[in-house]
């Protein structure tokens, strides 16, 4: 490893027991098992150094684990998506300041971008020879292309019965996809037991997944930011692992001892799906352990029964006098269109799962509708076609003439 | 119209006869039936308002015929797309120094979002109540987006036989989608019927087609700017009806005129599809008239047979020193999976013609390979999955196993 090849990152630290290793790729504490994330030493960090930086995540290195020259090895440059004023939606729900970040433009249209490019640079740092994943989706999408940029060598694994046009987006990339005879866990599984086996081999999401989920830190920076260099009220943010929500908590706390934002109270709110919610059930039954499940939703990108860090969305939620929300797949299906016909937002299931949340939660009382309120859409609805393609259509067919087109009424 | 509503536009100007008419929703020289674009009384404007201004196609707004309120009126926010150093795609053509300008990341996946932010604007400034377009695929998608934003009624026209998973892209965004019994050309002639019998209708590449076209200038004025304020020596552009090209040259004159980058020489290059090459076909047979064909190609966003602007691509190409050229459906299937293995970009027919048409110059010896060369991919591959579903998948399919992993020899 280079001299400042994680830049202002200092260790691996323990979640639970704070046991501290040195920066390498691992993932789990030799102690006790717990997950293993990145500690810093921040210098002096000011909004005008942020701003000269360029348009994408690497204006925030210095709040990343990656080298200072980052920006110089070819990568996706992802990040700094819009954050737009969402007037109607705000108007059709009852919320009078309502802002979506919309991560769907990223370069393979989905927050993976940011984390898989913070991976990447560890992946280089640590001289990795293959960059690989497990996934059924967007992570598969977002390695592969990255890699394919970086010129690494890809392996992306997806189960075999995997939709035909799922497959593509991520072939088109890498002439390694291997598909795997069985499900999602089954392919988890091979992943972990080929990290284990292989040398040199990065899998974004196992033992180079402390430099990886960093990157989602990077949403909070860039709301904040976008916001003037303030913190909004409340936040709705999808929960899978939980990680995203997580480390967008981790961002807004770091802004504020960096003094980048005035410290002020906001409240955290988790979004999943009824078919896979182990994090809404555990809260709703106020207890603090997550009972794994079964997954069973359209909301794909979702689907994870047993979140590696539900149990720290459970703690933030309640701390930050946030909530956990779940909704129904016709609800998730409703909100893909409705946040299409008021912003021209097209979401995957996993952003209709959060808008659809945020509806609940004003109609339920639980969400302030007049303070400032951010929603993430974390994708794009082009990957989830299906999911809405019984719900929308052509309002009229017609013969091509005028007198054919008035007979509608649409005029 | 409200003082200021078109900016620094100053008339409406024939394109062939000169002839001058007040701003307004006219498309076509009452004079000689040339086609009208946009007059301007440009001010001085310096480089630094357009930096300090927004992200987005609207830091430009003082060289588009919008008003200067532009970014309050709710809009998608198109444009300041990636400029990537394309390291690999030029190693592998032999080019020393290739950019790739992306589109596919605007808010609907196409370039087509910077054109019809600026047809809504004057939709808007003209008072519309019904924004409007016949198209099949990019153009409606932009459309019916923009249109919610905006809370602007949208009615969007398609052939009735259009791939399902495409309306659905479409009518996920509008209540109007309207399938017509007939072929594009018919669906486009019913748009014209409709525009002449029906008050305020707005049909983006119709009646506000002046305003709309200019919108692709803004692709000329990022690749400047992202260079650091310099024009490249050569451009590669594709070629549907001919328009983004005629634009693109167009910003590069201007933006010598206002003193915002140095005169130099640049060659302009035309890619299209052998299925459809009308203006290639009377490139390389040294005509000057255009002789309208059928088209049958993948490249369906490049398919108009009787392309508008193609007279003026074949002046602009040959002027600078260009060339216009085509390929076939395999070469732009080739072209699609060598972008998306080099640098990570996944792009629709349309790109795979332009990066397929870049080779193929490169090739024939009509590209100089040692001067700076910029390609456009103006759209997603998410759009086309059809075009490459026969080229790409998995290497392998394999047991949940490592032993299984290990016999394919990927490792």
């Amino acid at each position: 490893m280079r001299e400042g090849a994680f830049g202002n990152a200092r260790a691996l630290t323990c979640r639970e027991c704070g046991h501290e290793i040195p920066l390498g790729p691992h993932y789990a504490c030799s102690e006790c098992f717990g997950p293993l994330e990145i500690a810093y030493d921040f210098p002096a960090v000011t909004r005008e150094q942020i701003e000269a930086g360029p348009r994408n995540i690497w204006r925030y290195k210095a709040l990343l684990p990656v080298p200072d020259d980052i920006e110089q090895s070819p990568n996706m440059e992802p990040g700094f998506t819009r954050l737009l004023k969402a007037h109607n939606l705000g108007r059709t729900l009852g919320i009078d300041n309502l802002w979506v970040k919309d991560d769907s433009t990223n370069p393979t249209n989905s927050f993976k971008d940011r984390v898989v490019a913070c991976a990447l640079s560890a992946a280089t740092e640590f001289h990795s020879k293959v960059f690989a994943c497990p996934s059924t989706g967007n992570l598969a999408n977002a390695v592969a292309a990255a890699g394919a940029r970086a010129g690494i060598k890809t392996v992306v694994f997806i189960p075999s019965n995997l939709e035909k046009p799922k497959q593509v987006n991520s072939a088109v990339y890498t002439d390694s996809l291997v598909a795997v005879n069985g499900n999602y866990d089954d392919v988890n599984r091979l992943a972990s037991e080929i990290a284990g086996e292989e040398d040199g081999w990065a899998f974004v999401n196992v033992n180079v997944r402390p430099y990886y989920a960093e990157g989602s830190k990077t949403l909070g920076y860039e709301i904040a930011e976008q916001l003037g260099w303030r913190l909004p009220d409340q936040i709705v943010i999808p929960v899978a692992s939980g990680s995203q929500l997580t480390k967008v908590h981790k961002a807004f706390q770091e802004l504020i001892k960096l003094g980048l934002v005035e410290e002020k109270p906001y409240k955290v709110y988790g979004a999943q799906a009824e078919g896979c919610s182990p994090v809404s059930v555990a809260y709703k039954a106020g207890v603090d352990a997550i009972r794994p499940v079964k997954p069973d939703t359209i909301a794909k990108s979702l689907a994870i029964g047993n979140p590696a860090d539900g149990i720290y969305v459970l703690d933030i939620c309640r701390e930050t006098g946030g909530a956990v929300e779940d909704i129904t797949d016709d609800q998730v299906r409703e909100a893909i269109v409705l946040l299409a016909r008021t912003e021209g937002i097209f979401t995957e299931t996993a952003g209709g799962t959060t808008v659809g949340v945020l509806k609940k939660l004003v109609e339920t009382g639980q969400l302030d509708p007049t303070l400032e309120t951010v929603v993430i859409n974390t994708g794009h609805g082009l990957k989830t076609l299906d999911a809405v393609s019984d719900q929308v259509g052509p309002a009229a067919t017609i013969d091509p003439s005028y007198a054919s087109f008035a007979a509608t009424g649409i005029a």
